[in-house]
């Protein structure tokens, strides 16, 4: 309810058409109805400057062919991660743009008028990584940022973290991908002085439990200036890297 | 070790003036020795634009004394975070400048030359949450960042966040900060497009351990580009809200 | 053991028919042996209004088939809880009346004679938590409940919820069925007046440590009146719904 | 802004009393900001039935005194929860007629025309388990509910429970609360049609981790129709089974 | 009521002294309403050889002193356990014969009908794990079981354990005490054919989470044979040791 | 080294035969070498009363058979758990006396002079939990304990329990084995006055965690007297009820 | 470039067969880039004394051919660890004197000329353990080190490691694999003086939680001197075996 | 009995001074018996070549005085760790040559024909891991190791320990104290080929889970050749690094 709508209601409340039960009614839900938008889709475009993104795990292949039909039928660019490679067949048949990321598992379709701009760099400590850091790298690019990689270059040898000092301090943003241990962007964290995004990955064996040891290294990171992802949420860092390059570019 | 030294060794190589032997031991470490820098302090201050912080928990009086003390003689601003009123005091004694924030407890000493640039909005769910909040605040804006507050405006009561719909949308980069349920940063998520930093609070009882409970639920956000910081941890919130915000204004 | 068999045996020691000793032993037993009821399934329907229902899992074939025969020769209605398509189909084998819920994996006999009254709401945060929703839906049916759904409206979107505040404020009660950060029942229980039961789903990954995050997230939800059931719990959601939603129509 | 209140401002604009332009601007911050005080949700006692509680833990004395002597002002009933001796004394200099129930640590101001209806049944284990039973008894008490007890009836001497079996079938709903091994809700969910709400609590020692033995026993009971709360959650059980309660009375 | 006073009655109804009806008011209420306090009950002694015990962490001293008079007028044994200094000086007030074990932090009075017999062996890993070791002997010497202790003899020096071995198979049941690794029960669990107890305590640091890591080592134990209690609970390790050296003595 | 040896070793120092150091390093060992019992097999047999058993899993067949044939040439009776049917049929070829309990998933050889005595009582809550009860009963039968068995009597609807109160109070021991919320066994201490040996089981789903739950709340349970096993761990169970139960048959 | 390539390289700077420049530019890329694959460690070799080895797990087929051709290239000896037997028909058509050990999961090329020097033992609690520590002997005789074994001697029947209580004592260092209750390093550890390698394995079953609840008990353990390895780390182990081994040996 | 009395005693059975049947009488009793004092193991010097350390966390402080009394009387050096400033005091009361570390909470008496031999490095990522790393220290040097330090070299500012790289190389064997993430360990590991043993701090807050983080860290590190210790455990840490930095120094 806009500010025009409730100055209808109390003019016609005091000109007798509205009861004042049928007014106290109305009100009671105020401070909810006034966004009252009709469509999902067109409004986080708006609200979030990119359309919805399909998470495919757990869904079956019909409402993934129905959300992607009507996602788009009205969007670019479009996302679909987690996604199998039958998933994806399913998509091209919809849209034969789309592409078929099979390590990071996605499913995109490119908005061709959006230029990659910025600087996020992705690193990650293994080889086991790269997937996850593709998630980011992918999603990061689809949604408009220019992305550079550095991968399998963990502490277990240092020095080649260290040679490419120059790549770390020319990033904006930098997403650092690591299982195990997890202690790559505490290393990371302390030589730079831009935003750092941490992500645990589920590789490991034994007391990694899935991830949680890197996850709670990460967290308890002695280096400031590190957010932290979910275990494997490449697709989240990747949108959380777009969004801070983006400041001081897009939305300046 | 740089370029000149490693040419210089070799030629005394060649000339015999150095053996083969006392070569390979200084080969050995060649990956680690050309960054000899001189000194923790300077450095870090040229290195990620702001002097080394204390952490004052677990250090004894004497400790931080002679460290601030050290601080103190060559960097502004100065930040020590986790200090009781008589750390505060030991400090103030060093530096009459220096300003205790109670509820925060920070003892800061500002660089007047630093503007406040930017916006930083920290956003609490309760009234418990705040001192955490004002860890964030304090240290973003020592640091040079803007910032604005929105406390208590949890999700029991929705409308008093949909209700400030407009300073949502104003900020670069927003610092949420919840216990108990932890579900604020999921909604805030939802509703802006700029980076949101959450930090969960110990706040709580019960089954929510301590903020364990509110920390998986921002690690599990539905709400794309939140990153989490460790339980209780405004300062690193607060930290990285500062990088964040620097982008496109400092290092455009 | 009711009062007048109690009253013959201490008449029969009295007249030395009971010696002291067989007296002693049965009144050591004397606080237990007055529910002496014959038979389960008769008495479960009579005591709880419900007949006993069959949870599938972990349970063999032969073991089902055998207790549905038994169960279905008493009783309607009929619910068997987790069952394969291969069990549907040998229920259906010994009462083609039942019905095979494929995405709650129900097979449900209905009672004709029962009326769906009262008013239940089911909601999901997303797609994928519908099987968990379906199932708590088919229980509250089956026992007498009408009951409403409202799927996929999380808070990454939330005007989708605040839109649909009319349904929320009509229902009896309401089934917040959440996978993830589980925050939906939180936001829910803020805006309504009614009982809500909270659903923990093991959709998610990472740290969502299959719904453990989620479970967490809605114990310690800050909205009062939320009563939390264990992880992927459908069916006691159901039952729990229409227990609250039968005071005042059913036993007033 | 409750009922009535908002009731006499529309009269007033049918009236005439009051212009379109002021009652809007009344209306506009209804849910919070008519009373200059930044964040209270006055709106939540039309929104639901009960104006907002202070959870006492973790605010200071000043804020508590704060918040109380807004809502007194405004609303009644009253109830702080998780308050000291020391609070409780706060709170009575700004209303005599607050009571403090030194055992449930709640500090209450009952609304006299709220009569007590319906039947809620508050059981424990055992005698420590008292305290969060009182939590939940003054809590539906002072919102509305009648309530009876039965304490420390746990399944060591399960006769004593069984022998009590008329109480429990007479309650309309009945909270359970139960520490250490927390299996008396099973039992109880076992015996009984209505809802049952399960309490855990931190009572135990060892491998109870606080409550969490038995939060896990109530999440996992066999016995359907069983909600339940955060360990040691008195309050939500009390306002959860008061919901529950009121359903086919006063909202039927 | 113990058996004997129950077998007295029935005598007594059996000559005549006694009246059926006046009998009947005596065992109607048997269990626990005889004393008219609430919950005591006080057919356990019946039931299970033994009258309820008193665990007094979490009760007031009201509390204690109320149960404590009420079972010592009726029972011999009396058994409080985890009692201060304070609450055994209230008890001895109550009953001058009552004894504080202070390192078991029991207060007891015994039976001195009761002949101490079979044989119990109580065995601790180290000199802190003395205290839950004594409350299991006081436990079971109270209810009538002889006990011998053999104290410190843990694996890191274990030829102390080996040179024991005749005591070890002297043994009907033992009952092994430790902390930290916890691996004493499954060494004498290899080296015994009676029933062992085992009872993890709270001692330890860092990663022991106060008893967690001993528990699990115990329920994990390779050696068969071994039952285990909770953490740090000495009363009920000396309560199953009972019941296990009665069998072949008092009832067989 | 017995004191014999020891004798002669001192003898050989005092005459020259020895030098004084090689004495020392024998004598640096002396606490464990008067242990030196030649063969694994023969003394557990004659040390704890049964020959070892084979636990299959994680061995590969060829390991099982050869441990199988070498324990069958020497010992009867003969066990092995974890058994697949194939495992089985390898046993079986060595000693066709071998029987297959499918459901215990146990491979047995029994030795006809064995009787069965006592009275061992295994219950289960559910009938899920019946394998693993029948691991217990095929041990301890195997040992030469004679079982009862009450399977299906959980607190869901206690009185199927109740009714059969005579069965638990005839029993010398009583292994109760319970999944999901694992509570039977609280109920049943509370009944009778022998051990109760109680084995939580993986059945269940959401946060019963495997077992996790139904383990806590046995470890916590208020009924004293219980001794619990590991997760599943009937073999265990039976173990220590024959044990038990041997008390006072054939060890008094 | 191992410590002779290098040494080769020096002397023919000395001698004036390679230039400065040209040395420079191979010294430059001396830690990774010689190479032109990215980010192989060869460096490690000249500052580990081993060169890099691969962990096949979560690497694809294609990955570890590329890796071991280019270490085949340079280095000896060469160690792949977790490789399944297809890994290791791969490695071999690259180098035919690959050797797989099928039960370590290892693929391993021996350097011929390394000596097997020192004395390293391995123990393991039951047979279900050898692979792990088949890990690690393999591991540390590639390496260099001697090794024996002693298989199968847990606490369960403790005479068998007592009897072995020479070969204990002979070792310079000890590897001790274990799974369930995980107690036979604390046993070990109190009977020797050299140092002790702890390696929990994830054999065990319900409370063993694969192989955490070893983990916890070996680091609690009461003996002084044992080191923990993660879970199932057999790699781990022989490589700190070996380099405790080396010690006072190679580089003394 | 050290070695050196052992060694008299044969010398005197050897020359006739002492009888067979006298020796055997104190060697039977050798382990524990000759002191009349229960449990200690003065066996334990000539088994691990050093005397039993007191933990005095637990004990009371008679106990200690017991012990220290009986321990101080036959053996050099003395080793007391968690000790407080009261039980030093104690401690010197006895012996007046007792030195109390009050940092690393530990009194000892050093034995003065021990030189500090080998070289162990102690490393620490903070100032507030210094506590921990002077237990391991002073544990090492009363041992007989030379150890050297290297504090608050953490990887926020990893310039700091590369450019110690000589100190690193130098050691036999490099002890790493970290709390929070613990990376200290894995970064070390990737620089030396010697063996490193990591400790764990409870240092941290929020998801440090009292050290629980930095312990997982250190368990999955990718760096080969680490082991670890419990939480805090500096004496572990400081009695493995002896014991290896012995190897080839006292027993090669």
């Amino acid at each position: 309810m806009n500010r025009e709508r409730l100055e209808q209601l109390l003019i016609r409340v005091r000109s007798g058409k509205v009861s004042v039960t049928a007014a106290m009614e109305q009100l009671r839900a105020l401070p909810f109805e006034d966004l009252g938008f009709a469509s999902l889709d067109h409004h986080r475009s708006i609200r979030q400057g990119f359309p919805e993104v399909i998470f495919c795990e757990g869904k079956t292949p019909a409402q993934i062919r129905g959300i992607a039909a009507s996602l788009l039928k009205h969007h670019r660019p479009f996302l679909a991660t987690r996604a199998s490679p039958q998933v994806a067949a399913h998509i091209k048949r919809i849209d034969r743009r789309a592409v078929y990321h099979e390590l990071a598992r996605i499913v995109a379709v490119r908005d061709p008028k959006r230029r990659l701009e910025g600087h996020v760099l992705v690193i990650t400590a293994g080889t086991s990584d790269v997937p996850v850091a593709e998630e980011a790298r992918i999603t990061a690019e689809v949604m408009g940022s220019r992305v550079e990689t550095l991968y399998d270059v963990g502490v277990a040898g240092i020095h080649r973290l260290l040679g490419r000092h120059r790549q770390l301090t020319d990033a904006r943003v930098i997403v650092v991908v690591a299982g195990m241990d997890g202690v790559l962007p505490s290393v990371v964290g302390g030589l730079v002085d831009c935003p750092v995004v941490a992500v645990p990955t589920s590789r490991g064996y034994g007391a990694s439990f899935n991830g949680l040891a890197a996850l709670l290294t990460m967290l308890n990171s002695c280096a400031a200036g590190v957010g932290v992802m979910n275990i494997d949420n490449g697709f989240g860092a990747g949108c959380l890297a777009h969004r801070i390059n983006g400041l001081g570019i897009t939305r300046q």
